[in-house]
């Protein structure tokens, strides 16, 4: 047993910001118009948060129901997030993957 | 005992709209910087929604913690919306009063 | 053009309690082993607001990925909320509808 | 640069179940009444996810407003969560700190 080092409490970060992200934004209605001032939002509710160096969003298959619109949901949402703690880097996305929303650890490098 | 009648049927819709966008966005890191993405965000997210005829958002009171953000709350939020379902127009409201984020109809017209 | 009257600003805190609850807990995670316990925090959570009267929950096809889970849904979601002003009672449905999680007034009576 | 290794990765999904249990729920109207049923919907939602081994979410500080409730919000929270891989263990909290509702790795054991 050990403390967290420095690369596992980046990848924490980095772990916290895609499940925060996931779970504020899921369920938002979204309609092809309003696609990019929803992933402008985010993006930028994301850089407001502690370590991060870099967010960019991208909503794809906006399948609007009868009325025009549809809900955010976790397979439309194609995420990178840049994660930085002084001490390590941490690259990680959020990305449909076998018709699951998965999140995964791409890189990290050590500072 | 009577089913909702025109005017009634259109503050049932303002008052969803209110609830819906309240409890999607309570909680979203915002910043003064990011204010501006998430008040468009808010206000295209509702106008996407049935029988939304407008939708004004305005976030107030700002105040960053030690990260430089805080989080979206009930309060900060000034929000009118107006809902016309063809039979009835209703302008709502969400407003800070008394330190309570109250929401009101503010103005029913048949059509 | 008028101020509401009673029936209609019961039937806007309707809308409020059931746009409300939709957007706070879609996106939930749950089984079939934890569907009793999130009915029952909705129930609640809905009960400790203005007006409420009764609330009643339930969420069907719970449909598990491979993980064994879901995600919370509108579409699986069945709701019934009563709301007393003091002037007006009304009773209001969420039940998906077509594919549409749609939500309803059943019911209105002036006190 | 290198991949993430095995407790790079535990530490990345403990990250992830604080986030989006902390996004999923903040905003919740709880009373003191209702404190129970949230808690254990909070823990068995968490239990539901990836790796999870044990979650455990206590609420603190129910202020009730005048009309005898409140919104959960990050500071009432106290979460210890453990996330184990197969190839790492980690346990990880969320606690009022300074005023700020932090997020730390406590814990991290290869296996």
């Amino acid at each position: 047993m050990t403390d967290a080092d420095a690369g596992q409490k980046a990848c924490f970060e980095a772990g916290i910001k895609l499940g925060a992200l996931y779970h504020q934004f899921i369920g938002t209605p979204v309609s092809r118009d309003s696609v990019e001032s929803l992933e402008t939002a985010i993006e930028e509710s994301v850089l407001n948060q502690r370590y991060v160096e870099s967010a960019t969003v991208s909503i794809k298959d906006v399948e609007p129901n009868q009325y025009g619109y549809t809900e955010l949901s976790g397979t439309m949402l194609s995420v990178e997030v840049v994660v930085e703690t002084g001490e390590a880097r941490v690259r990680a996305v959020l990305e449909e993957t076998d018709g699951y929303p998965l999140m995964e650890v791409r890189e990290v490098t050590r500072m």
